[in-house]
């Protein structure tokens, strides 16, 4: 039987996974693990997923992508119905279909659209828990908003990575970055670009949250990621804000 | 110091409790015990909370209501703040205010509003487990929204009771019966009652959904409410799709 590569779109909960990658049993349970099991089963034979990238513990997907071979014979309906059965509630497969031999979630994307939301409401809300980051009543959101636009083509974004990378080359390009209002008591950042460092786009919204508090000035922004210097920028916001919600090919 | 009788509106996650009520520490946390816990420690007093009513374990509140006495002298904002930091993420105070001295969270209530969400999405969406019913695509919503009017006004809703369940006078208003669409992937019953009988928003939203699939008929639901036979109506919904919206007063 020939192979078919499988293009798979996956919605998770990332507050039950330690996150995207593949781990040692002790971490918890990954994505990544917990989709090479069920597909591994599903098509009789151990299944290597390749993911569109990595994301963190408790960082959600509306729309992540990955890729994997078989020769199973599966077809996409089998691959979606039989893997959602052999999935725990928490993820799931949303599509699936038959891409091209060369295909790669992550060599073959072109960009990511990351979300991140925010609660804006005076009380901490229970139900948007681990869902969105509680930031309080108050925020300026025309002043978060003026500091998107120097935001918008390709930087070095040193300033928002991670303490500690090592990646060499930081520079990416944003296409789009936007502040919407989804609800009385919500915003939301959208980023679009080729790719993201580590925790960038956590950073970019702890730093637009300080801005929103009144502790940045917007006009900071663009001197900020000149600067390339991690310390300038705001706190990291938490995990359960962040939402990867598609891959672009 | 004389003592004041508090109104709080709460919100919390349902999948976190043992339901409301107080029960044996070995049935796991309760919403009213946690509560209490933290009122207590807050006003130094052992405190009682009266609840509008119960809620099952997995059902969420967005405000339920509960009155308690203390003579601590704590201000409104103190009781919101206060017990919000010694409540766990799942629950908080959303709105505190001194009552009538008479007034009783439940035996004042002339109403609630419950909300009961379906996920109508082809694929199962792991972002809402535990918080809507997955009832798949394809559901006729139209013969759904005609088997709302009959549900209206005074009736003996005993049909839609939990089997077993002792309640004496099994009749009901009901003053409001929608069904929306919040979302393209999203369905929303409401309703709007002076009271409710154990389970009976989750069987409506189970005959509604029988309906929907078309193993009942929209015609059936007024036959069905007069027979008085809980066999005849639908299976009981999950509780995670089930929100306590509103108390009335």
């Amino acid at each position: 039987m020939t192979e078919t590569n499988f293009k798979i779109i996956v919605e998770y909960d990332g507050r039950a996974f330690a996150g995207w990658q593949r781990q040692a049993p002790e971490a918890g349970p990954t994505v990544q693990g917990t989709l090479e099991q069920a597909l591994s089963r599903l098509c009789a034979h151990p299944v290597t997923l390749h993911g569109s990238g990595r994301t963190d513990a408790g960082v959600h997907a509306r729309a992540q992508c990955a890729n994997f071979r078989t020769a199973s014979g599966r077809s996409p309906g089998q691959i979606i119905r039989g893997g959602n059965c052999l999935l725990p509630p928490e993820v799931a497969i949303l599509a699936a279909e038959e891409a091209a031999p060369d295909f790669h979630a992550r060599f073959s994307a072109a960009g990511k659209v990351y979300a991140y939301e925010f609660s804006v409401s005076p009380v901490r809300r229970p139900l948007l828990h681990g869902r969105a980051w509680w930031v309080g009543a108050g925020l300026d959101l025309a002043a978060m908003e003026r500091a998107l636009p120097c935001l918008l083509g390709e930087h070095d974004f040193a300033a928002f990575q991670s303490a500690g990378s090592d990646i060499r080359d930081t520079t990416r390009a944003i296409f789009r970055a936007e502040l919407s209002k989804p609800g009385p008591e919500t915003a939301r950042l959208t980023l679009e670009g080729s790719g993201f460092l580590r925790h960038m786009v956590r950073t970019i919204a702890g730093t637009l949250a300080a801005i929103g508090r009144g502790a940045l000035k917007a006009g900071d922004m663009a001197g900020l990621i000149a600067s390339r210097d991690r310390r300038r920028a705001g706190p990291t916001a938490p995990p359960g804000g962040l939402y990867l919600d598609r891959v672009l090919y």
